[in-house]
């Protein structure tokens, strides 16, 4: 059996973020050699958005596609580059004739593999269905390629699942992304994709959900507007799964979560 | 130095739910001998409540205490006798006169224990503040106990870790329930709370938040009106925390995940 | 020129409602003899939802057509009719494959009119894009007829108020309903559309959006699950909007309000 | 029967709403002598807060309050003059500690007028509950005087209707703010309380809550973020309130709505 692994790191949150996907994707490709690696990158630029610099070096650190999610239009140079950015995936369900797309097919040493971008709507904004969405992405997907992987962007746990149950069996991997904490329910559901309902983040470890901590208690406690920035230093974490499919059938075989943090030391 | 031991377990929905509590409970208790457990009841009866047969049920099963959450009324019945049950507490931030309590002490054969529920407000129904109602509730604890258990029932992770980090140091251990679905967060915070973002489910496997999966998805799918109902029958699992809490000073020293289904089998 | 003049009721609720509307109905007719008359009936069984007897009912007392809202479904018999209810129109915007229709066309003794109902979503569900599904709407109605009506089912004013300006030229009249408050900013829009953000609600006069009021009190003052009920007595009201619309170009001419109750008495 | 009369403006909306209270204030006083004038600021500066110089013009040109809501802390200068500003109210029901007052008392020619700005919950941020705040600012002004005058800057209709009704007989005038669009069903409650569930917004007469049309209208077509504006030109509205109490009592005798635009021209 011809297995493609596939590597994802869930939202990456500013600099610190960027830090540890610089120090640790190399170290991660070492130890599992993925076939191919997507990074979401909805926060990568000061927790908002993405630049196009941002963009292209996780590509040079070894990347192969990049997903967005609510937060793709913060910064706004990306309405300058993103038609021409051809591994960068914002959310599929956005309205015709925004910029961008919601699936690229990348290759790979072996099979191509569509890399899907979706956004919920429980608790966000009014986007179009994602679940009659994906089933035209996938109709579409399919004409090239037994491979697919979801990014589906979600706040609500029973959105998230309701979408792995929805695609089971018929996307390899539905990995959930945007609470920014890591769950653990990692499995391989019943008719083959590898589902996880949040990834969780990339960046400081000592914030709240990746934003400098004090600012976000003043909020809540005052209900003041508060200004959010990401800690300058700190300790820091990187959230990721890795995947393993059957590259004929584009079932999924074995999911596995990454926690990378002073708490749960890489080994290598 | 005293150990205070303590096991909390995640939303029981239904009868799938409360027959691993039956099951697993005593096996639990056998394997890591907690001073004293707790569970979550709010979706104990059918999904929706909690009545007084099965609150007395978790009793006479090994727990000491009962917590609730949004779900706490779904059952009528819980209005006759939620005054006189000692050891069931519902969200604290609920609004002046509202019956039952949020706060209940809790005798062990080591310290007493005070055991909090909260509720958030992101996502969720206009509660008081329950950010200064812990302040306040931790005042009130303090006079008599050093050990303090909190459940912090909310949708969102923002909310989720503000509340953390807001208690660190004052609260021995902080859970979060209501999402279902565990995360994979549990940690030490630097002054010595025990936190996860989300203990999880204990019920179906295979359904969405433990609610039939195929009427989840045509609610999504179709935006009707759907009953939902526990599924009958099928794959179960349960979901905890086990904490370690220095019984002098109230600092919690470890923290564990719990988590039994067919794919994480339990170990005795 | 030759003028259509539109009648349309708001929001029915329960008996009382239905009653004023038995009573009104036929001297608002003979007062001003409308072309045609519209009523919102998504409250009209007991505050939830319609029944066909009552449906029918609309229709032999005179109306023509009778939109719906976000309480559609609340009455479990509506699916068991609606798709052979020519003159009952549903949101548009509501997923495809959803029963009945968002559209009807309904001849007058001058021209055949265009009505069509739908649903916002800021605040509400996520149903499909209104202001997609209206340029598409009004594409199917220009087929047949210049004169299009839309009843637009919305919470938001800024979501309301964008509609209006949304279509102004391209529909006829634009009521919007749902808030069960009548606004005073009935206008024709600079392109030839009469608006007007609510017409308010036809029912009770002394409940809170028709429904009992202590009720409702002690819902925000409690937390606590509560029953809403319709009164069963007491003081009434209707209210309505009138359009004179120019039957060859579809532009109104002419918006105003109606007002029922003891403290705007009807003047026949 | 000596009486008090009091003039409100609604949500005045940058430079097009201040000219327009430039304009008409002395034009209404003139007209309808009342004995005091309160105005709505929140989106006095440019659409969203109000500066120290625009709420000191509010005094200068006749208003003896300025009331607030969800844009208070929009411009960060009123922080530096808020506890400083006498007559300015912001949400009553903010969290304790909050810069500023919820409850003014304001010296009249006749008797004193207590002055309360209260936010809902519903579809808004949560702060403290509104209801349990009115009681204990009844108290509190009723130590003073019998007139009273609140603000509920609320969204969803049925949280205003329930004050409405909750202080019926308690307060003299309950205005809502917020919608931006004024209600028709102003009226004195049986007790005693003149009630209208918006005032409505003073400000540009063609755009969308008094922000440019095209900007709000793309917003919902596109889902892309889009910065609003007031527009520079083009017709404007004034909306208002009148009503008159029995200095005595405190009880309304009458209410009526004031609404001035190309549709509706003033008559002195
Ligand atoms: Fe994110
Ligand atoms: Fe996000
Ligand atoms: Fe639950
Ligand atoms: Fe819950
Ligand atoms: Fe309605
Ligand atoms: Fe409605
Ligand atoms: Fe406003
Ligand atoms: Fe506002």
């Amino acid at each position: 059996m011809l297995i493609m692994r596939i590597l994802f790191i869930g939202d990456v949150v500013g600099s610190p973020g960027r830090e540890m996907v610089d120090t640790y994707l190399p170290k991660l490709k070492q130890k599992y050699q993925p076939t191919m690696t997507v990074v979401n990158g909805e926060n990568a630029a000061s927790g908002k958005g993405i630049t196009e610099k941002i963009y292209r070096r996780f590509l040079e650190k070894g990347a192969q596609a990049v997903t967005l999610g609510n937060h793709a239009w913060d910064k706004k140079e990306i309405f300058e580059f993103i038609d021409d950015a051809d591994h960068l995936v914002r959310p599929a369900n956005m309205p015709e004739g925004t910029p961008g797309k919601g699936l690229a097919f990348v290759k790979t040493p072996h099979a191509e593999v569509a890399v899907i971008n979706l956004q919920a709507r429980t608790f966000m904004a009014p986007l179009d269905d994602p679940f009659r969405k994906i089933d035209e992405l996938i109709k579409e997907a399919k004409k090239r390629t037994n491979i697919i992987f979801l990014d589906f962007h979600a706040e609500a746990t029973s959105e998230k699942q309701a979408m792995g149950w929805y695609v089971d069996g018929r996307v390899s991997v539905n990995v959930g992304t945007h609470t920014h904490v890591q769950t653990a329910d990692e499995r391989i559901l019943p008719n083959g994709t590898a589902y996880i309902s949040d990834v969780g983040m990339t960046g400081p470890y000592d914030g709240i959900l990746g934003m400098e901590r004090e600012a976000v208690m003043k909020r809540f406690l005052t209900q003041l507007p508060v200004r959010f920035e990401v800690p300058k230093d700190g300790r820091t974490q990187l959230s990721g799964v890795l995947a393993d499919i059957d590259e004929k059938t584009g079932k999924a075989k074995k999911i596995k979560r990454i926690l990378i943090n002073e708490d749960h030391p890489f080994f290598s």
